[in-house]
Order: C-alpha cells, then sequence, then structure tokens
C-alpha cells in the first residue's frame, strides 16, 4: 500500500484542533489541490472562500448549530457551487447562458466540481498531518451564509471544510459493506440480498459503537439513518437555490 | 511535497487506455478509498456499479457521445447518488422518511457524497499509476444508462470512471487563477478586479492550446464556456431526476 492509499484509508474526522493557525503556505498548496481536480468540460464551476475574520467564523459556528471547532480551528474553507462567472462570461462574450445555467444539469455540474476539488483538499491537508472535518451545518441557513460571505445569485455556498492541528484522537468508523455499495454491470436487482447486507450492517455498526462507549451506546446503522431522516431539515433548500437562478429547469 | 499532493497536482485526464484490465485487488483498493471519504451525518448516499460486461461498456461509450475509452479501458466504474437504500430503510424501521430523501437538500447531500467518494477512488487510482478520466458524457441520456444498469427510482447514475494504464502522454491543463477561485471573508464584490482576473486567464489559455497545437488552436477560457453553454444540453435532467423521487420539493 502506498502513502497516498494510506493517506486515504485513514482519514477520520477530527473536531478539535490545536489553538494554530495554517500558514499562507499550507492554505496555498491545499487550495492549488482543491483545483488541480477533474472538472467537467474545463467548467470549473465552482469557488472557495477562507475565513480569516474572527467574528465571520463565530457566526459561521452559530449557524451551523454551536459547533465550536467552525470558529477554533487552523482555517477555515466554505467551498461553493458556483455559475456566477460564467454568467459574467455571458456578458463578456456577447451570448445568452441562461437556459443552460440556470438548468438542473448545470447546477449538478456545479455541484458535483465543488465536492471534486474539496476532496482533493481534504486529502492534501490530511497528509500534511493535519485533521479535517466538513461541516455540512453551513446549510441550515444559507440566507445568513450568503449576507455573511456576500455570495451574489448563481452562487450556494455548499458547506464547510474545518482544517487544523488535531487536538483530539477518533476513530474510522466502519463503512457499509463493499458488496452493498459496489455492484457490478447492474443495480442490486434481489431485495432480500440487499436488506441482509443492511442487517449484517447493522451488527457491525452496534459493536463498534457498544466497544466505543463501553456499552454504552446502542445504535444501529438503520435505526441512526430512519432517525435523522425523520426530522424534515433544510426544506427551504428548493426555494434558496432557486432564488440564486440555479437548478430551475 | 508529499507524495500525496504530488499525486494530485500532476493529475490529468487519460482517455487512451492499454488493453489490460485491472486485477479484483485494485478495484477492491479502489472502492475502499472510495469508501473512506466522509460522508454527510454518515449517510453513505451512493452507489459504484462497475462494468466487466463488454456489451454494457459499449452501450456506454454510445450513449456518452461514442467515446470509445468508455469502452476501452482497465475498468470502467459508475458514480451513483442513492437514496434507494435510505427508502428501503423507511421500510425496516416504519419510518415515512420520503419527505426527507425527496427534498432538494438529501439530492445535493448524495450528489456530494458520491462525488467525494469518487475522487478518492480517482487519487488512490492515480497514486497506483493508472490513469483516469471522468465521463459526464453518460448524462446525456440517463434514461438509457438506467435500462442499461437497472437503477431503481431514488438512484441517479451522475458520472463514469474509466479507469486504466495509460497509453497516452497529457499535459496538465492551467487552471483558473489562485485568487480568482479562492478569496477571503467575502465574495470578490469588484466586477472589475473579477474580469481582469478573466481576461489574465484567458491569456494562460490562449497561450498554452498555442504551444501545445503549434499555433492552430486559438482559443479563451471563457470563449470556450460560451461556445460550451451556448449548447442547450442535458435539459430534461430537472425532469429526469425528479421522475427518480428526488429534487422534489
Amino acid at each position: 500500500m502506498n502513502q497516498v492509499i494510506e493517506t486515504i484509508l485513514e482519514h477520520h474526522s477530527v473536531r478539535k484542533f490545536k489553538d494554530k493557525l495554517l500558514e499562507r503556505e499550507q492554505i496555498e498548496t491545499i487550495v492549488k489541490s482543491a483545483q488541480a481536480a477533474s472538472t467537467s468540460s474545463f467548467i470549473q464551476a465552482y469557488s472557495i472562500i477562507g475565513i480569516t475574520d474572527q467574528q465571520k467564523k463565530e457566526r459561521l459556528a452559530e449557524i451551523a448549530g454551536n459547533q465550536p471547532y467552525v470558529a477554533e480551528n487552523g482555517h477555515f474553507f466554505v467551498f461553493c457551487a458556483d455559475l456566477h462567472r460564467h454568467k459574467i462570461i455571458g456578458n463578456i462574450e456577447n451570448a445568452n447562458l441562461n437556459e443552460s445555467i440556470e438548468s438542473t444539469e448545470k447546477f449538478m455540474v456545479a455541484l458535483i466540481d465543488a465536492a471534486l476539488a474539496a476532496q482533493n483538499a481534504a486529502v492534501a491537508a490530511e497528509s500534511m498531518g493535519l485533521g479535517i472535518c466538513y461541516i455540512g451545518g453551513i446549510r441550515n441557513d444559507l440566507g445568513a451564509v450568503k449576507e455573511v460571505l456576500k455570495t451574489p445569485e448563481y452562487v450556494v455556498p455548499l458547506f464547510g471544510l474545518a482544517v487544523g492541528y488535531p487536538d483530539q484522537e477518533t476513530d474510522i468508523k466502519p463503512r457499509l459493506p463493499l458488496e452493498h455499495v459496489y455492484m457490478e454491470n447492474q443495480y442490486e436487482q434481489n431485495r432480500n440480498v440487499f436488506e441482509d447486507q443492511l442487517r449484517d450492517y447493522n451488527k457491525t455498526t452496534s459493536d463498534y459503537y457498544r466497544a466505543r462507549t463501553e456499552g454504552k451506546r446502542e445504535d444501529t446503522w438503520t435505526g441512526q439513518m430512519a432517525k435523522m431522516l425523520g426530522r424534515k431539515s433544510r426544506l427551504y433548500m428548493r426555494e434558496f437555490v432557486e432564488k440564486q437562478n440555479l437548478n430551475k429547469k
């Protein structure tokens, strides 16, 4: 196993960082790594906003549901789906690109582009001995995030990435069975096989939580998911995204 | 610079592969690497379908606009946004999760999850000396892809990933200026600065294409983008996605 795959397989989110900021050079290496990712038809439909203003970090931490590591870290990045520059390209090139830019297809392209870039950033940071945590919590209130970051229309902030020097040890969580996530030639057609795999995985996750909490936490993955998805959260999203003129048709 | 960042920065898409299949162990390492990526609230909302059936590969190549490297490679993966298993969890746990699962928010989560996993797969493959190319072209006709892969509702195939032993040398394309993609504390408010950066980048891309084609290709990035986005492609996407019961509200 090479160093790259080792870094990737050892990933675990870090939610407590030492009080030490990243150097400018580290930030630039992380951003360059993000930019090196593939991008659909070279569209580069994302932006990254780094937060150095402590007040803004604290406001974002609050929006994310009072997660302290959003404010306390080595650096905080916000990854945005961004077709604003393509809207401006329409002006520069005297072309009406709205129908394309406002489509669900291009919204998907921008999301995928931003996520590919972010994962390169995450892996690069981890390879430098830093810890990372994705912060989907900023989507609790994108209207408020938009105010903090002053993002124009055609931009949707997607998630934060907290990076810093780890100040805690965390475990690697066991993933779904490989054969459940990876199929060949067609999607699994046998419902019994599919459900058995989920039940097997429930055993794996129960054992994991039990071992980790000295028997205190009883939890299965399907139970966890039902609870999480039972909460109807962020149902304003479609309206917000459309208001930015994305995912409209 | 460590080996991980070197691998990431050296990325360039490969569109011609040697006639040699990946070993099972390589495929599993790539999938495990994909699964090690972060996932929103541990939702793991994606599936990966590997194609070993040559006829299916050829059909997908055709759908993708007759790209031969979709059929001729070491292995071909299709990454799907997948909330089908969460729909089934609703049955297992006797909970109605539809409102969550069918929301734009969860569609975004599934897309981001799938893309984070895919980028880990891409970087892992490249670290093994393999070449990769993302294939967004399968989105030309997801109805046809759905037939080939027999994906159920709540699943949207997003892109392919062709992997194999490189049989061509390709260049690393220059990305947008770092300061255009990476901002601090707020989005760039000065339109002139923003447009100047795009013009600077046009010079970079023109130089790149001219050098690469011995002066034959005259092209700017904004020109390329206007041309690409001027074609109204894949405008069926919103309807297709909604038909799978995703991105509905």
